[in-house]
């Protein structure tokens, strides 16, 4: 049997350095051409497998390949798009199995959160039993740092130093402001289920009065009275307050408070943010001037300032699913461990898909400051290793050179999907 | 008559480079002790000068001064406080002289926007008819990059900068997700009277079907339909559309898009940002889905990608202002003047304060693309080469290490300043 290639896909929201783990998916793959073929990616992620729509990565200069190192967003396209389960559509399963028969595919390397390392676990089982066994390794990514086992999740290294630089920097702006002009900041940040993101804006304040002076956690239900007299203390006795509030935080009802019944001139209802609801509420109920941000994609893109740590960790993790491909290993999440001891250093290590198929890992309540609006040393310890460290791309004209692909298409065997 | 000292003041918004400016004024006044004092800085501005509170810069140290050229914000506190008229109250004007005769200050250099040089030069004349005359130089500073005659404004190329890398970075990202997520991503700058800052996202784009596709400027009013209509030819031609709107944007009757009528649950009025409005537009009348950002404060105190070009000119007018000073040049601002010639060079000017007072430059039309939807080729040979190079900062554990100044206040000599 001739060599096999991998499929590789990217999965779900995409992130600053998703494609560094593509880099070590192809790079790691080339130096390995006499054991594995070629690396076709997957266009729009699963999407390219279903369609047969396969990226023959082979036709990218090295030095492009190179380049994914340092470029944010999907380089192949993701996609949300959640496989349906076995015994609800069979056929989607069975079509991918004779995508990977067609294209000789031996290898499914699938980079992304829940769900995508449920879909590897199940085309793991599944292949098997058809007769058609392919090797499936998950690479973890999400910005949401939701993955269990692995200690922390490419992709968030780098939005948590986004949010302290950015809560830092605004904070010194409304400082600096404050007699005269804005007394409150709020920045909202990503984690609709989970406070991470929010937490590593607390990575900023690290003297008595530095921003933020409040983080509002989706695990915290939001408590108006008690928030409101933190606000005000704050404005009192630091002359202003910083609020990093995450997308995320709720009533004590279970509403988000981004739904805020907001209606605009036609009636429409209105999908604000929580941080102009945050805002207007200040401004009723204390009447503080306010300046509010929303960083939305900017957070999840900022390859210009991306931890290095975060880089590293995703390269190393798509070098590391080739190589545990090649050997054959099978049914694992590729992950980090973290080594114990008083310096930080971490490792390659791996976990059965099953264990982490559909497990969410939330922020841990010891993490949460005992009023809730902050967070504690145990949290900084874990968080401030994985924002170490720059790795700043390369600049022409002022701008970061990101790379583009050609993304030539294999050509198709088989008849088009029909969907149902 | 001993040597005089200089007071400096920080004026309007702050800006991720007017510390570097204040670095340029206190380091150069440092290499000529043998002709001026010491440097005061206001605390809070101008409100320093007329409560007497003036920071001792003497008693910070060299390296901490040093650290202002990369330390957003404004270190000795700013403030948005608009002297009134002479006419109205001259009062203000007969205290700043009071204050500044008791601290033998002969130099007054005022970093900020129009209203700020229209200050300092209501002081020049003032100062000459009260019998202590006082030199006066103005040093740019504004975001809006709307100060005439100077090449530009320091504080808009590191705005600019950001603007642009922020929108292509999340284009990668919306580009990459858009065939099963979002298809249209809006990012909302600031410019509530001219369109500098959105226009300087159109750098961004390079190619045909790269990010920005839409710019909303406040120069061009809002054509609900034309809009529209652009926005779906982008979403079927190119996959998705990307677009940066001024927080400036006008419907045609000069309502502010941001000022859409919205009301909460609470029928109070929801002060909205531009780009939610844009967003709802798009959502009620195209159905695509979109996500949307407002940049608000992290675009102004984005220090860590600052321009190269932005921190040399700021440092260089504030070290010009203090060699102008002591030249004996009065009532001027200091300039950027840019060389002619294929290649990019700048060398520091001056015009005289009057001339700067109270004037607006305006995005002048020729740099606005036929369907007022982009920007000109001569627009991108302007703004290219101020948002070129990058000045990183240092930094500790992830974060980039700002400096806090002691800032001591000089002992009062004067009773303290009734208002009115």
């Amino acid at each position: 049997m001739s060599k096999q290639n991998i499929f590789y896909a990217q999965s779900g929201g995409v992130t600053a350095v998703i494609n560094a783990s593509a880099c070590g998916v192809i790079e790691t793959a080339r130096q390995h051409k006499d054991k594995v073929g070629k690396v076709y990616a997957g266009r729009n992620g699963i999407l390219g497998a279903l369609n047969e729509e396969l990226i023959d990565t082979s036709k990218e200069t090295k030095k492009n390949i190179a380049g994914l190192r340092y470029t944010p967003g999907g380089a192949f396209g993701s996609c949300r798009y959640k496989l349906k389960s076995i015994e609800e559509n069979r056929a989607q399963y069975e079509r991918l199995i004779e995508v990977f028969e067609a294209h000789n595919i031996g290898y499914f390397l699938y980079n992304g959160g829940g769900d995508s390392q449920d879909t590897a676990h199940k085309v793991s089982q599944l292949s098997k039993t058809m007769g058609y066994p392919i090797t499936c390794i998950g690479i973890p990514k999400t910005v949401d740092n939701d993955l269990p086992i692995t200690d922390n999740c490419p992709g968030f290294g780098s939005v948590a130093k986004y949010v302290a630089i950015s809560i830092r920097e605004a904070g010194l702006d409304v400082a600096s402001m404050a007699e005269t002009s804005t007394k409150v900041f709020i920045m909202e940040v990503m984690g609709r289920h989970s406070g991470w993101i929010a937490a590593a804006g607390g990575l900023a304040a690290e003297n008595a009065g530095d921003a933020p002076h409040i983080i509002l956690l989706p695990e915290v239900p939001f408590n108006k009275a008690t928030f409101l007299k933190r606000v005000d203390h704050c404005v009192k006795k630091y002359g202003f307050c910083a609020i990093v509030v995450s997308e995320g935080v709720r009533h004590p009802n279970g509403n988000f408070l981004a739904d805020a019944g907001l209606t605009d001139a036609f009636g429409h209802t209105q999908l604000g943010g929580a941080a102009p609801v945050v805002a207007q509420l200040i401004k009723s109920e204390l009447n503080y001037k306010y300046h509010w941000a929303v960083a939305d994609y900017l957070q999840r893109s900022a390859r210009h300032i991306a931890s290095k740590t975060d880089v590293e960790q995703a390269y190393a993790l798509g070098k590391a699913a080739v190589e545990y491909a090649i050997k054959g290993k099978n049914a694992i999440m590729v992950t980090i461990e973290r080594k114990s001891g008083p310096r930080y250093g971490w490792k390659i290590g791996e976990t059965p898909l099953k264990k982490v198929a559909n497990v969410e890992r939330e922020l841990p309540k010891r993490y949460i400051s005992k009023n809730g609006f902050g967070i504690t040393q145990a949290c900084r310890n874990y968080l401030e290793p994985l924002i170490a460290g720059e790795d700043y791309p390369p600049y022409k004209k002022g701008l970061p050179q990101y790379v583009k692909l050609k993304n030539i298409l294999v050509k198709k065997k088989l008849e088009a999907l029909v969907t149902d």
